[in-house]
């Protein structure tokens, strides 16, 4: 640093902003031979009918631009699906823009909604990048807890009585990460009539929307108005294509519209390919969803029946999700120890306190991958903590 | 805008700021039986075995995430291309980070570089979104002029003598859009010397390296020392697939590091097929790009000669890039209204203002294409001139 351009800049990215796993992953990569349950991403095929029609694609000569909401195709369909699984009424043409993943849908909403000041709600545990964002706005960052009370769940009535005059905007993961938490249909309505009453935003994050294994799974795109709604939603989890870039967000047109022109100087458009072949594969992707479901299901179901089968572990079932947020602190009380200890066993997880506070103890697992690989990880861990 | 929620929030995204394309290509889209000239991009086919080898790679389940700066068999590759070209001696973990198209590439170089009341240098005509960027940092902007002296050239001296102790960065784009214009090797080397002494950052976008027909294209890799110099590249524009949104950009390994643990909040990481199908085929690119370069030089050839057998038009070749930015003062002064009387005759081009105030009486038009489309769009032009 001691050239005389580099001299001049701010570190405006500070290493601590950078996400929890940054160090964890570097640990990992320099083990060999290692077993993982910290992938944060389906590790199963995605569907077939999709991949031919991403082929055909890609051979049919779409790699060009497309427009920066997307092709009118892709926007089509979601409103379809959207009306076909969660009674939604979505206009095309101005409630949907297409987006690198879920993650710049976030990025863009917290650039649109956001300025200096603004409190925003949200949970803990809960995904890091989400306040690394609103905190490179100059907003600030309070948290609501989830609890585990039979399994995960988030309590409206927990974000309700956090929510003041300064509150912009409120954040939902529904099915959560790491906990597989969900919002229920009554405490959503109810959220979602004090936030408009309040002038508050609520940007629900449903990647995970498909993979619901206990009741129903309540959509923001049930409620009616988007007025103060930005749903966000993505392939990348529900297809098992995370490396395809491509995800979308639902909200009102002035909202779409200030995204999209934002996205303009960010990304351009997004992945041609993958918008052609989800236009044509999304009408047809019921059974795939429902066999991907069912599958995660009993690996679920298998990984949590293993874990408390280990003595001081304990793991609730998820509601949803692709993740067991295990609890381990009888074990060990440190998340950070005993992600290490697991490492040096040579089986990678997420500590629990990448989550936030309320992870502490604990450790996520991630379950969306093939049964005999459960086994293998499960098989370690156990040998690792006896 | 009367709710309570949309009421709260002030638009970050002024109309104004859209890209200058925007109103245009909503006309241009109303427009039936429309033949184009407007691309901003090849529209020939993408190398037949990289296509081959990115369907392998879909098949062959290459479709999750990969690490944010991309998978190091691309980074590899791109250190070895940059040998074969340039001379350069990149270290492929430090000093490259895979993008979302340059266009991230940029956004995150001025997300880093930037701050508040910083100068930045544009030159006139250039792509507009630049500027977009730049004043969403709170920067300045001071354009320096790009001059056709028998052809469009980048003249280092304009630029030096608007260089002060204020400015923060100079953006080149060389073979430049619009104008094809490039900056000469030593004019490139005192820049950058006078640069380093004063502190100022350089960020190279050469994005058009491979579509040069005049004299030796100059990158900011073959200058050694990466320590001012950003240098924005993609695999867009070169192997025509923009599609795929997958750049990159080589700078010092601090801003490279700031630029990742920044991008994991915008797009996570690039389009991994991309990846996996550029780090092979690479090596092996050679001959794509040299057929590419030459029908695009046969292109621009036939295109300069049509346009200048027009009364009244007036165009220099480029030295690269895509496109000719062409002179109809003599026909009509204002570039909006010659862009209206040539939609109306069916012909779709770039108005020259839409490059800043020196692309004035000007059009810019795309020859990166089959040549008997130029032949058409000729004919019609001319019929509409007449």
């Amino acid at each position: 640093m001691s050239d005389s351009a580099l001299k001049r800049l701010t570190p405006i990215v500070k290493e601590s902003e950078s996400s929890p796993m940054r160090e964890m992953m570097k640990m990992m990569e320099e083990k060999k031979d290692l077993l993982s349950l910290s992938a944060g991403e389906a590790r199963f095929d995605a569907p077939p009918e999709l991949i031919r029609l991403a082929v055909d694609a890609m051979q049919g000569g779409k790699n060009l631009y497309t427009s920066t909401n997307g092709i009118p195709q892709i926007r089509e369909a979601i409103s379809e699906f959207a009306r076909r699984q969660w009674g939604a009424d979505l206009d095309p043409a101005t409630q949907i823009l297409m987006t690198v993943g879920g993650m710049e849908a976030i990025y863009l909403a917290m650039r649109i909604v956001l300025e200096k000041g603004d409190k925003v709600l949200l949970p803990d545990p809960g995904w890091g990048v989400m306040r690394t964002v609103v905190e490179r706005r100059g907003a600030h960052v309070e948290h609501y807890p989830l609890e585990e009370k039979g399994s995960w769940t988030i309590d409206h009535e927990a974000i309700l009585e956090r929510m003041d005059g300064k509150t912009k905007l409120v954040v939902l993961n529904t099915p959560s990460n790491p906990t597989g938490a969900m919002i229920s249909r009554e405490g959503f309505a109810a959220l979602v009539e004090k936030a408009r009453e309040k002038g508050v935003f609520i940007l629900s994050d449903e990647v995970y929307h498909n993979y619901v294994f206990e009741g129903e799974h309540a959509s923001a795109l049930s409620f009616g108005s988007l007025e103060n709604l930005i749903v966000v939603n993505s392939f990348s989890k529900t297809f098992a294509v995370t490396g395809w870039r491509l995800g979308y967000v639902v909200a009102h047109p002035w909202i779409i519209r200030q995204m999209g022109i934002y996205k303009e100087s960010i990304s351009l458009c997004s992945f041609s390919i993958g918008q052609w072949a989800m236009a044509e594969f999304l009408a047809r992707s019921e059974p795939y969803l429902t066999q991907a479901r069912e599958f995660c299901r009993s690996n679920m179901e298998k990984m949590t029946a293993r874990l408390n089968a280990i003595p001081g572990v304990r793991c609730t079932r998820p509601q949803g999700g692709f993740y067991v947020f295990a609890d381990f602190s009888k074990i060990e009380p440190s998340s950070q120890k005993l992600f290490k200890r697991l490492l040096d066993g040579g089986i990678a997880v997420v500590p629990g306190v990448a989550f936030g506070s309320r992870g502490e103890g604990r450790a996520r697992l991630m379950f969306a991958c093939p049964s005999d690989h459960i086994d293998r990880c499960m098989d370690k861990i156990e040998t690792t903590l006896r």
